[in-house]
């Protein structure tokens, strides 16, 4: 079987597809059956006219080119392969912001050494978790821990440390924070807006480790704007790569922002897991196996 | 009994005291047996030669005039009524740091989007906890929950998801991180020096958020100086609440500063759970039971 592989494989992952032909850029692709990518061009999906598999090496696939993917072509992603690094993040994120720490960090080095700030407890107040997938899950647990009250919401019910909705407005009432790790598609596109933000906290912090378009930009500008209190954290951003394009948000006394890192950016050992993962459930599907994170096309077309 | 507080209790507390004869700053202390203080001078002392008991309202008991208090006075701490928050404010300090999101986020808000910095995994890391009473406890039982490889170091034995050691030297080589919440007295008073640090990883973080004491103000510098990629992440200063003296220090980048506000400062319910539990304490001495948190002297004096 021949394999199409656009990115390069750390040493570990390449070493699991000995026994394949694996084909790269340049190649002749007109045999491959499977690819095995990062992201992918139209042009790609243009020359292999008997693939049958893509599997992605990064968690989101809502960067695909989903109207030039036949729909007889099974896509699979690598969602919870760097869910740790995001979920230590995440956290990261939630405290330093809710505990004030990179608020009086910031004062502290302009010389400013008064406390302007109460500390609140994390514990005993309304936290929620927006998407329980692999990411989610891991920050509801030490949240849990933490004795935060967690309040679960996803689409489908699952079970663990939190209590569970299907509503935003539930989950979203009164919570001192919330952490969003919802997956980008067709129905999170634009999902939390102004006034599922209003229901929360005056002083509430809002963290995003997903993807920034889950949030619709001008209701999270709106609420920065109305309270000077409540907080927003995030590693993602509407303009992607191109940082510039949100920088009114980055002028904010209350906004924390970090580019786009939290998948364990730069870290060696996150990419050669996440690698690794990708490669295995390539493994699987090959042997005819039912591979892991099967995208619904329709959560996307 | 009559029982000497000099600072303003909450209401839930003070109901607590009903029954007992309170004398405030300014009254008769002749007849006093037991004192419900947060700070205590040599002067007040000397007005109460019945005195039999301090509770000190704060976790701390290094700021007591201890030549003064007579070795026949037993004195009862209240370590552990804010442990918690003061554990999330650790883990917070520690993810902000560890994870570059305090970095990150200063330099994104200079309009610099470049990622110049890894971000790595704290699971499997080996980080140490040094300290192991109520808040390194907890600060452990979450970082053990992380998957890092947790180290705790203490003087007595204390079992819990960690490699108990009595040695500084191995819970802190090779770590990748630290949190110190060792109390302050006489066998901790500059405990931290140079060498010790020096054994920690190129780019550790180390966090305190006991006594700024504990560690040699020197031995610090030295190492913010030497290592550019070791962060010092502290709540507490040499100063104590005159930070000016400690502003060489926030002036350098490795340093992540907060002016000792860990223990819930500001929140109503943090000072609200400290003053019942030192009045419950308080009480449990009344009753004739053993108090919780007794001092040993030999530790100050």
């Amino acid at each position: 079987m021949k394999i199409y592989v656009n990115f390069e494989l750390p040493e570990e992952a390449r070493r699991l597809l000995e026994g394949f032909e694996v084909v790269g850029p340049g190649g002749d692709l007109s045999e491959v059956e499977a690819a095995l990518v990062t992201r992918l061009t139209p042009e790609e999906l243009a020359k292999m006219p008997r693939l049958r598999f893509i599997q992605v090496a990064l968690a989101g696939l809502d960067h695909l080119p989903w109207e030039h993917i036949p729909p007889n072509v099974v896509v699979a992603g690598n969602a919870g392969s760097n869910a740790d690094a995001v979920a230590e993040f995440a956290l990261g994120m939630l405290l330093a912001a809710y505990k004030k720490i990179v608020q009086y960090n910031e004062r502290m080095k302009r010389g400013e050494y008064d406390r302007v700030y109460a500390v609140p407890m994390l514990r005993g107040r309304k936290v929620a978790v927006l998407g329980l997938g692999e990411i989610g899950t891991r920050v509801a647990k030490i949240l849990a821990a933490l004795g935060a009250e967690v309040w679960g919401f996803s689409r489908s019910r699952r079970e663990g440390p939190w209590r569970f909705t299907t509503s935003l407005e539930e989950a979203l009432r009164g919570a001192s924070a919330a952490v969003c790790a919802l997956p980008l598609n067709k129905h999170t596109r634009g999902l939390i807006r102004y006034e599922h933000l209003a229901l929360m906290a005056e002083d509430a912090v809002f963290v995003n480790v997903g993807r920034a378009e889950v949030v619709d930009r001008e209701g999270a500008l709106r609420i920065l704007k109305e309270r000077p209190r409540f907080v927003f954290a995030s590693d993602v951003w509407w303009g992607r790569n191109n940082f510039a394009k949100d920088a009114e948000f980055f002028a904010l006394p209350n906004v924390v922002a970090t580019p786009w890192v939290a998948g364990g950016y730069g870290s060696e050992e996150v990419w050669r897991e996440m690698a690794v993962e990708a490669v295995k459930n390539l493994l699987a599907w090959a042997r005819g196996e039912t591979p892991k994170n099967i995208a619904k096309r329709s959560d996307y077309v």
